[in-house]
């Protein structure tokens, strides 16, 4: 383990703190990295069926050599797939195979497996181990981490769900190679929404090297998504329930239009990170016109985010619908819509008195003309 | 709230710690009581249809009455309901009446419903305030508090679930008068459980005032009713999570074969305290098979149960029937049956070395003839 781009940090979160490892070949020694670790020797590695070909065996091998039985669990790929029917098939395996609180959940795959595995995690015999191997670039800088798991409901997304916090989160960037290119820039949207809401210096570096990251330089792009888990491990660890008053919160930056959207197109039709990439402008262009950031700051903000390709206009729908969707939304305080705006490019605050206007027009402008 | 039977405990858990309340009249205070504690206005009652018609309209009103909203959310009665499909009801409820991180869920009724109702509220939004208000003897002794919640499985009861704490738990005690008979006594086999396993002092006085306990006496009933919490109380600040070593699994004495009685006949046919009173009967009976407790004292055990008007012998069932229930239960820890056994009244202990002869003799010993 003297491998030289292997990158260690931590989320302080007293006795439930844990390790994020970051590097590139790290499946092969999963089993050796895990066994001081886990509490007993049953594995369930859930993981879906695009991911599961390229990576499942590479990882219940390394777990075996280890003497961990293995219990493979495949979903089927996609959120539209993060419902009760496929939590309820993680479960009917897991009694299957008369697993025990001893045993371990592993969720190999993107942000969808691991919010299900970790929900199964937190929920089965009341509470089971669990490790974090994520393997697109948005679980890996922002959904592995910080212990937000759950699902979706028909009326909206990840209505139900627990904190429940990892053992470990193993970040293999190799996987990345295989990631499918639109899913890889989806990934960017948060990747940038750490620069916008957290620090300056870093969206100024991804403004120069962001042709390297996207070309995926193993030393930008190992170096990238430590800087996104050292942001999310210091806000989790200081604020592990998003506590109304905490700063957590921040991270929701682009989330609540973003999940206006994805409520209104349906699940699977945008991929979450694009969702949020069209949110951060909406929030973006909102600031500017609350008299937040500038004129140049939005436009640094999509400017940076349509060079990953990634859609900065959000679909035709009408107005009031994007309203409903928002109010249904669980970042409701009292009724009144909570929501993050950039006061300038490395910081973002929380605004609750935005007036509805504002709210009508700039959805208006952000919107793709009617079909 | 200078009633000379108010009694006031708490469960010490840092953060999370709580009060539990024991009194009469209690109902009529609940707006009072939980003005201070509650961070938002929405309140869900959540009830059966049972307990609904008797009590949910002061609780309401009472809440109604200091400012509080309240939601009435009605579930059939039964633990054969206590499945998915009913907590699917009180989420749907939730979302459609736009509750918020900062409204609470209040389970009004027995165990079913507190265990509902805190799984819904430990997973609605990933979390929102839980108060109950159990209205049976069992789940005022028991299950409302320490922070077990879940549903059944078809496989296996409680398979689901979180830990997950009330604000506060207000026991009205007057309610046990409206209590049909039988479920009263199904909560006696709870509370001679902390009697055998905890305090040999309390056992004895059940001996001696067990008529008055069940002619509802109102100062022996809230003497009995403390004592059970002040055990559990003190027992769950020392394990919360009910650890392999910690002593949170003697409060399991009697479920293991009891957990197996209720799988094997289909939830709702016996009451969960009358399969914990045949379980604690068959756990004396092998503890002295083990050469733990002597005859007389299983023999006192047996008795003080049969007094109470319980059941003492197990349905008829083959006995690998029973081997396999217990085999899928979750007090399972690498393929040992882990069991709650009697050292002596006043104590018990947990034994992961019985032999399976033991159990095997012992459980056909202990039941009925076949049919």
């Amino acid at each position: 383990m003297s491998d030289p781009l292997l990158e260690t940090l931590s989320v302080a979160l007293g006795s439930r703190s844990y390790d994020i490892v970051i590097g590139t070949h790290l499946f092969a020694q999963l089993g050796a990295r895990l066994q001081p670790l886990l509490p007993g020797k049953q594995v369930a590695i859930v993981s879906n069926t695009t991911v599961a070909p390229l990576y499942l065996e590479t990882v219940a091998a390394s777990l075996r050599q280890h003497g961990f039985v293995t219990l493979p669990i495949l979903l089927p790929d996609g959120e539209a797939h993060k419902n009760w029917e496929n939590l309820q098939k993680i479960f009917d395996a897991l009694i299957q195979h008369r697993f025990e609180r001893s045993s371990t959940l592993l969720a190999l795959g993107g942000g969808v497996v691991g919010d299900m595995t970790g929900f199964a995690a937190a929920t089965f015999l009341r509470g089971v181990s669990f490790v974090q191997v994520p393997t697109t670039l948005l679980a890996q800088v922002d959904a592995s981490i910080g212990g937000k798991t759950g699902i979706n409901h028909p009326l909206g997304k990840n209505l139900l769900g627990a904190f429940y916090q990892p053992r470990q989160v193993i970040i293999d960037v190799d996987t990345l190679a295989t990631l499918p290119a639109r899913e890889r820039l989806a990934g960017m949207a948060e990747v940038i929404k750490y620069g916008i809401l957290w620090d300056a210096a870093f969206f100024e570096r991804l403004e120069q090297d962001l042709e390297g990251v996207l070309r995926l330089e193993q030393h930008l792009l190992i170096a990238t998504i430590r800087a996104c888990c050292a942001i999310k491990a210091t806000i989790v660890a200081q604020d592990e329930r998003e506590t109304a008053t905490g700063q957590r919160a921040l991270l929701n930056l682009g989330h609540t239009f973003g999940h206006a959207i994805e409520t209104l197109t349906g699940y699977g039709h945008l991929l979450h990170g694009e969702a949020v990439a069209i949110g951060m402008v909406m929030a973006a262009d909102l600031s500017q016109a609350m008299g937040l950031c500038s004129a140049t700051e939005a436009r640094r903000i999509a400017q940076l985010i349509a060079r990953c390709g990634l859609p900065v206009r959000a679909p035709w729908f009408p107005v009031e619908q994007y309203l409903e969707a928002m109010a249904r939304d669980k970042k409701v305080l009292g009724g009144a819509v909570r929501l993050v705006l950039v006061d300038h490019i490395g910081q973002a605050s929380i605004q609750s008195t935005v007036p509805m206007e504002l709210i009508r027009e700039m959805i208006g402008r952000n919107m793709s003309p009617p079909p």
